[in-house]
């Protein structure tokens, strides 16, 4: 048997999962704070559902393949065409339906890129509304949830796709250029204003058509339906929301605010991007209905939370207490010791093995980054009492029995 | 496009995903207060690894295929199969490793029979220790997670492979018919002893040895290892763990104890299955590690508590109250009345259109389940009020805005 895992795939050992579980349980938490429930979709599609949104370039990088029973069949590129299929196969669902989902999708990544081949997404929408309130909502809690899980220095650019129309007719570029010249626009922000220039001209835009571009783009105001977003958001609780003419994202897909969240540190990109899109459930074949929601990149947000150190005091180990066992004879005394803590609800690992030395016991617990241990030899367990080593300070004190769960939880 | 989900594959929509959560979060807690730490593997691995451990039958079952890049590569069909993988691959895992997890695993079904085809399957398994409090442990935490989760009805069966093969010894049946034999016995709890006797007749058995068998089977006692997992499962704290020496479970596999629990109501077969499986690591190419642990059957445990009613009071939506808007011009207000709300905890929907007649504001809370509404008029917000309709009973009362957090926590 080849020990691998597939390039691009990972494994999430416990460590890895602790941060990644508690970013899950805190954003489903702060999503059901809000109304929106939980969906999950199969794994597997029919092709023809996967491919009906994407042009070919999306589908090459799409793992399609015939099932036993030959039918076209592939893993799950994103979480947005099974909503559309859900709202198509499930008619009577009230709306708005709010949803969220957090499930893998994935990418037949080229592996020069070495990026991920199965990805964690998660992703909420609102479907069936036009209200500008819905698009507030969706910025409100990407704010709090990303201040929830400890973020500071995050900003929400926002934009709409009728701003940018508009910068392109008054700045009289013919429109069969609009993608493209909007496309170069996305690329102010890593890129200056001679290079975009530049890249401008190449595309046969003129001096002064490129002159007015950014003077509209520097002078660029908030229409009043992305106001009233934009006020909403506020009064949502929503913080660091930030007007961005220079945001371009999806054009063909998108069709009024769009907006995706940058950090600082460390220089990742993008950790959420979304948007409104009120045509494409119905392109996919679904019924016609509104929709607005975002992408929040679980990897990448652990990856955040990891290089920050957001989280130092997040525990390595589920585990709170390892109770060793001093010998075979004395097993039933760390055997009830463990019960009795477990039962007041203290995370309480037995050691197994009563034929292993005490000093191997310790450092298992070391191995695995369980804060405390507890020691029951015969001296203990005839004064009722309990040694108790803290693994990370070494500090070791012997106290009664019936003081470990209150010594254990006040730390 | 086809608004359809493969055959055997299925969406967990909002009022289904209520029960899964939960019964999740549920076990994750009930096994973390073991000491079992949460393991994620990928949804693909190479061919060769899947395939390793079962036979051509299983093989038929499998999703193999080729990635674009050529592979040979599958979607996982157990999680046993990526533990002995992860056990291989990072072999300085602090030993005990003990693990959960809860993942998808793909069966390529028949179509014919109906069963799911992408089923979420749920094991704990401690390795690289043959004590038998590991052995214990398992059935402790079998018992725990079952009665956490409102089961009363439970009967956790255990017997061992040793008894077993005892049995064929002394009823001097020659060793090469102990696996047709054995898979005789496992059927009486479903049928007759005379239909067994008549089967075993068939595979060439001897009255006599059909005889003795029965007569040993009603005769076999624990032996004194087998008799150590029992009293410390006992003193663990599992409950309705019973030997059974009819118990018999894939015996190619199993080296020691093995284990599967029944409910009575409603008739699905077992809700959980294991054993211990000391040779299966080092056959599939992994490290020589013993092993211990059980599938817990998610889907079945799922049904069971649909079936029998056992958490009547899980509301059907995540949300507790909605917040209705009156009118275009009091969206503030119901907006800051759902902040409020949401910064005591209290999971308050904002219902975001207010175009939208109150009525159809109701009827949408009606639709989802939602147990509360919050209405909030001229008049209401004139005397700083809030009339509060219960849904379940139609009641509708006006109170001051800062009553409304206790009113619905305390209910």
């Amino acid at each position: 048997m080849t020990s691998q895992t597939l390039k691009g795939f990972r494994d999430f050992l416990p460590n890895t999962m602790a941060i990644r579980s508690k970013v899950i349980s805190t954003l489903k938490a702060v999503f059901e704070s809000y109304g929106f429930a939980e969906l999950q979709t199969p794994t597997l599609e029919y092709a023809e559902v996967l491919t009906g949104k994407y042009g070919e370039e999306a589908e090459k990088l799409m793992y399609l393949f015939r099932d036993p029973g030959g039918r076209g069949v592939g893993l799950k590129y994103d979480l947005t065409v099974p909503l559309a299929r859900v709202m198509g196969q499930y008619q009577d669902l009230p709306k708005p339906f709010k949803r969220y989902q957090i499930q893998p999708a994935f990418r037949a990544e080229n592996t020069q890129k070495s990026r991920y081949r199965e990805l964690y997404q998660c992703d909420i929408d609102t479907v069936g509304t036009t209200s500008p309130a819905s698009d507030a909502e969706i910025l409100a809690v990407i704010s709090n949830s990303l201040s929830t899980l400890n973020f500071s220095d995050f900003t929400i650019r926002v934009n709409s796709r009728q701003i940018l129309f508009d910068l392109i007719i008054k700045s009289n570029i013919p429109s069969n250029k609009s993608l493209t010249v909007l496309q170069s626009i996305d690329k102010l922000d890593k890129k200056t204003r001679e290079e975009v220039s530049l890249e401008l001209e190449s595309k046969q835009i003129s001096p002064l058509q490129i002159k007015d571009l950014f003077y509209y783009l520097k002078e660029a105001q908030p229409d009043p339906q992305f106001k009233e977003i934009m006020d909403l958001a506020k009064k949502m609780g929503a913080k660091n929301v930030r007007f961005d003419p220079n945001l371009v994202r999806g054009l063909d897909y998108y069709t009024g605010a769009i907006f995706e969240t940058m950090v600082e540190k460390p220089k990742i990109g993008s950790i959420t991007g979304g948007g409104r899109y009120d045509q494409l459930i119905k392109t996919l074949g679904g019924p016609d209905l509104p929709a607005v929601g975002t992408t929040i990149g679980l990897d990448r947000i652990c990856d955040v939370i990891s290089d920050l150190n957001l989280w130092p005091d997040l525990p390595k180990s589920p585990t709170r207490l390892l109770v060793t066992v001093f010998s075979p004879e004395l097993l039933n005394n760390s055997l009830s010791l463990s019960q009795s803590l477990r039962s007041q609800n203290i995370n309480t690992e037995l050691y197994p093995d009563p034929a292993v030395k005490l000093d191997k016991q310790l450092k298992y617990a070391s191995a695995k980054g369980i804060p405390f241990v507890a020691i029951l030899g015969p001296e203990e367990i005839e004064k009722n009492t309990v040694t108790l080593k803290n693994m990370s300070t070494g500090e070791q004190k012997k106290l009664p029995a019936s003081n470990l769960p209150d010594e254990l939880t006040s730390r």
